[in-house]
């Protein structure tokens, strides 16, 4: 076993030089050019097996940079339903033959995160949502989830290396760890303040040793104005984060005159939950598994034309399917 | 935006440096050294959040190799209960905080493939089970995909780059991409036996333009001897691979006198399918969804001690939780 | 046992002469007669069990021909509402008495039948409906039921008896038995375009020996212009015929200059069926189980008025009901 | 519309001429003469859709009377299971072809009765169960219909004609008609005891006007030794029959001494309901409409073997069915 | 053990000395003593658990009467909504905090039975309800049950002491025991003819020995004129009341001229048998467990204010609760 | 209306009056004494709806004690099934008539509160349960309430004139009030500790203000060794008392050499809570809602036997039920 890689994820040029494939593409290769037929002009769509929002198109079309087909698709972020045809490749099989298994490979599962993306920004309406799913896929994809939950929607990213990848700044306060390593929320906070630059919000995690209530007046006395907001992330085990809470912090806090302090509420949310805690009055929400963990979106490619003559296998309409909304994207 | 990489996701370097992390660990590492608290003592556990199959150890260690952390773990491929403890590392925390976002994302997919896996081999019993499933994740993670579900128990993968790592022959015949290029499956079969070396199976997929039954006789009229197998993948829009169509086919098969030839049964295949199909007489089974669009099983890592003392943030229970199935590691 | 009959079913001189009777209507003349009642002068209603289509008339009248009874009822063919009254009798009850066994099987099962027609019609809307249920029914019912389902809606029946007795052409083609003798469905389907009238239309069964999509082809350009259609009967080992495969065959036809031939689908139908395959592209319905299988609808005869009396047992309603729907017809 | 008929049922001469035939078998017949195949040597299999008790074989032996055809087949009365061969034709197909809607029409409709009553009796044990359907029926197959049912276990009919086919005494006592033209229970049931031959049990039917139980009394304060049993039939109106009312019934009965009057039930009764009741002290069961609207067993006829060669169409197996339970009856 | 008293329920004066509470509120006023708070300043609040109509507020304000806190409370019959505050006292804590386990418990339990009466008369409409579950309840709280049904909207009640607290005539006919006693409805009838006064109106029960419809008429034929009502209270055993029931008893009673009787049912109503049996035509209903087995609407007390500051414990949102349905009441 | 006492509770000499009587009795008395019927000899019997733990028996002695009747019964405590009589009363009808009401509402209403209360401590095995429930009924019940639920099993009640009737000690400790008026629970638990005799068990309720853990390690640190135990009432909006938090109290209280405090639980519990409660490792349950509302156990009183002969209305069986169980007990 060549296990002696650093990891078993695939490298840039692996994936560029068609090794991340399923080894009938190669027997087919090898067989087509047997056959003189390698150069067989064909039509290839793919067509999505759910509705969602398209996206993945990017390094689809950076994978086939140096081929000469023509590609017709959707634009990232639109869209799509369920049968719809959202990408149609034309040209020589042996130029994108290989790549099939990456194409729908990037697409299934960049679609799947958008789709997830889309769903819970629709929930929260103008208020802001931050993807913080990176903890539950391979970190070789959690760039490339966290670019597909922007394409879907989302404000903001905790990954450092996705956020660096979009061009803007990771959002994130700090986590259980460092508080129960300090051993206190209020020396955190305070710490927090002291050396963070001014222009980063200060939103403290508030339900580490505390109650959530209590500890948020705690460190709204210390902070005061400088306070932009408490996140609660309730475990389960403590009835999670609740429309209840949230209504009780924000009065508790009103009452003593710190209705400038925002909620942040995080910890197993969807877009159910995020629309009443939204309506109890949370004022940001931080996503993870809901996005993260979402599944791929079946992509399927057909065959549609061989040399200018609708065909398909059984089961599948010969010819191409018109779909107005495909665009020339190469 | 950089979007001017080839691909979004992580290079091997990038992970490595701890670039794909949650902001707040960079956060947390600022704060602490503030504190003077960055060489603190801890021990941090991980638990699962579903019962499942434990995989992801080796990219860990890999992770890791450079710090003195100590560290406790369950082996590859061994099964663990809900809420158990997988792994234990103790040690400085700025030698691993870090890394908390990329050890939990590696050890939540890959365990959550191992586990889907497992599932199909327990249904398969001795018969092979192969993966197939690399187009439906992104090309980065296919081959951590198929080693995943090797561990889980599979016996063979279909991805070359993945085989190349685990040290195996890729598996799989040709697609309907090919037959619908030549037209005809009997000319493929016939061009396929032609070019391929001798110990390579013969296995043709005959459900491209006839009925499955008819096209395996003509197939194994051909190739007679020398035909390994069929592979069935009937479309759902014609009824799928079903119980009834493998008795068929078997029948048919059998009454012409071609009691030699398998029968590989492929297409939205789960535990449940692999067992009444395997009943009606299918020999191998090839998978693919089912396997990777596995969710990842929740892995959640808690801070128990902090410098030889038993902490915990509320809702978890403070100190180390005893597992003797743990064992040293590093 | 008198078995040395050739069928048990009753012979119309049977019917007629009052032997298919619960026993206990004789048993009743007698001790009417016992007590001088046999002439009571007596008004009996028939109600539904259920909503339906009425069916059955013309044999009640009939079977009562030689009475002097008065009746009302509803038109062969109207709806009828769950409860409602939908045959009157009046007169001397020694008339009709003895028949009420075979009164209300004959409006009971050909109502029945009748009300399963409609909703397939209903469902089909415009295009024709054949009935095709003989086979599930004793013979000697099944033109009683083909005629019910005529009146309930059908285009067409394919019983030779039913058509006669209906004065119509019975519909069919040629059964899976035939090609499976002949070995071939194109040498069925050249014979049959041989021996057959003229204005005999040309549909052929597709789905014996190969692909229904293939084979439609393959009779298509042997019979051409004169195709008039096939007919899909896929079985449910195969999937049946699905909304996706008469989708496909339409296209494929299409695709070669076969756009005249029509998709006739039959196969375990029932109205919901015919609505989704109708609307995939199916021109014509052959309906057997749901027809010839549906239940009788209950009907049951109530003495409301005695000797000019209102009257009922307990449970009943005493006294005629009204329901100005119910015309004199005898 | 050849209309003038007395009724629509097939008259048993024209079903001896296979009159009650698809139209497509006599096309059949016409085509294989063309081919010279209408002297065809096959094996035809009946198979049933669901489990049951097998009735029919009589009056499928008399249709076939005159054929060479050899016939194996289960005894009528035998269990059978789903999708079990139950019947097997071998001979000349044009001998027996033209019967295939006849012989499957007898075979459905009488095993689905026989089965109904088979549970039925099941559930009565010991006690008597008479069938009382025929009312639910079109009376040309009432007669088919008792016989089937006798076939399954019930201990009596009352349909006066079916009853003289079995040769039996037909069953029942006087319906509610006679009750309510006569004005009283009380007067019908000394009518009844004067008019009757000795042998005749006495039992009245004791809920047209009055409660049961005091009707019950009263009738037997009346007839007292003579009397038999009384028949509960309690419409569902006033909440049908049930084991309490059964139980009540009985212990008055027993309280005034008439220990010696059996309970007969009726009404909506099927094979849970008859368990229910017998428990509570009910002493025989009258069962119509469970038995007589009980759906036909579906029977498919596949052609397994032409001309000594296993053939099937797609979907089913080739070659005759081993079932060592079938016998040779012709 | 005390267990000599008559009963276990508690004497008036004990309540209002304060000894039905729970011993908590006594340490609680030991404790703050001890603390000098005995005489702080508070405003509680109760909320109710469900929606409802408020009901109990007369006995509480009896209870508190001497104490010199300011109430505010909703009028009894007023409708309240999930979580509603509905009753808010001000003042020194120690003049009612003894009493919160005796004021929750007749608000709780009042209301309980005010809403299910509510949902009573709402389905009733204009025709008058009665409540008669005295039966089901300690015989201790059967007048304030009877007079919250009261405050919910029934028309009359049956128990002779409730009827007598609200000044109201008890309404109610006479039970089977009476019927029973005497061996014969027809009997009773005439007796409660003979004694009773003339303003007292004729009801009987009809379900004793014979059937209702039967016994309907019986009882009409001697009463005549003179008859107000039949009550119909057919047990579970014999089906219940029905609608058919009711429909039946009313033709038959008008076949006879009998059109002035009204009908008057009873026997496990609820909302929805009391819809259905009025539009069958019942004209009155008597209604037991579904009232008296209502169960109690939670009421939960809280603090929230303690000396003119906004408190509240985890989990309630500090501060009074604006409420403007809420009226001083004392 | 006569709104002028002080509670509308009846008082122990108007239930013995037999005031709390439906007037239908009354009317019955006068009618029987007019037909001279007042002195007739009847067996009556009670029987219960559902099954359960009989209670009451006390109260309906005591009613009865003037009376000359013989009473058989089951024994308080005693379990009895549904259907099952558990009361009989044999004598002079003049002499019980009148308390039907009253005797039935006091079995209903005790054997309800002793069953619920039995399922509790079922749930609960050894360890203690304490009836909290006086909140949720009349207060002139309370005690009845408390008694059946000893009667039922419980080890205790917190209400004090419950406790006072059955010689016990009432259990309970300080509510939320207390809590909030001093504005601190270490304060309360200090004068807890300094007012309350030493033989008073210190349980201390912890949840007002701050988290639970961390409250109960606060008041632990101030009572040390003289905690007995701590109390979780847990409101909903805060996830309620559960498994997790219990486990996590237990283990934070022996981290620090705290195991002697026990954990008291209570809020919303029923027996399933309880059991899981248990085996996480709460010690002792209050429990209110689930007895104090449990709805009562319907009991009905029918006349079996007038002057020595079996009688029944319909629908019941007439006679006496033998019931080996009953006993003589006046």
């Amino acid at each position: 076993m060549k296990e002696d890689r650093l990891f078993f994820s695939a490298k840039h040029s692996e994936i560029k030089k068609g090794k991340v494939t399923d080894v009938y593409f190669l027997k087919t290769m090898k067989i087509l050019k047997h056959l003189n037929l390698e150069d067989t002009e064909v039509k290839a769509e793919v067509f999505a097996g759910e509705s969602g929002i398209f996206c993945g198109l990017k390094e689809v079309l950076n994978l086939l940079e140096d081929s000469e087909c023509k590609i017709y698709s959707l634009k990232e972020g639109e869209k799509f339903s369920k049968k719809e045809v959202v990408l149609r490749i034309e040209g020589n099989y042996s130029e994108f033959g290989i790549y099939e298994t990456a194409i729908l490979g990037i697409l299934a599962s960049s679609s799947g995160w958008a789709t997830a993306a889309y769903k819970c920004k629709q929930a929260a309406g103008e208020k802001p949502v931050v993807c913080f799913g990176s903890r539950h896929v391979h970190p070789s994809v959690a760039p490339v989830m966290e670019r597909s939950a922007k394409v879907g929607g989302v404000d903001g990213v905790s990954c450092v290396l996705a956020a660096d990848i979009l061009g803007i700044k990771p959002l994130g306060t700090i986590p259980h760890a460092a508080i129960l390593i300090a051993g206190s929320t209020e020396k955190i906070a305070t710490a927090y303040d002291e050396v963070m630059p001014e222009d980063e919000p200060r939103i403290i995690l508030v339900d580490t040793f505390k109650d959530e209530a209590q500890e948020s007046l705690d460190i709204a006395r210390i902070l005061g104005k400088k306070l932009e907001g408490v996140r609660l992330d309730t475990p389960k085990e403590r009835g999670g984060v609740t429309p209840d809470l949230v209504r009780e912090v924000r009065k508790r806090l009103d009452l003593e005159g710190f209705s400038h302090v925002k909620i942040f509420v995080s910890g197993g949310l969807n877009p159910e939950k995020i629309k009443t805690l939204s309506e109890a009055g949370a004022d940001a929400f931080g996503v993870g598994w809901y996005i993260s963990a979402a599944p791929p979106i079946e992509m399927t490619m057909d065959i549609k034309e061989v040399e200018g003559k609708p065909i398909a296998k059984r089961g599948r309409i010969p010819g191409i399917t018109e779909n107005k909304r495909l665009k020339r994207v190469k």
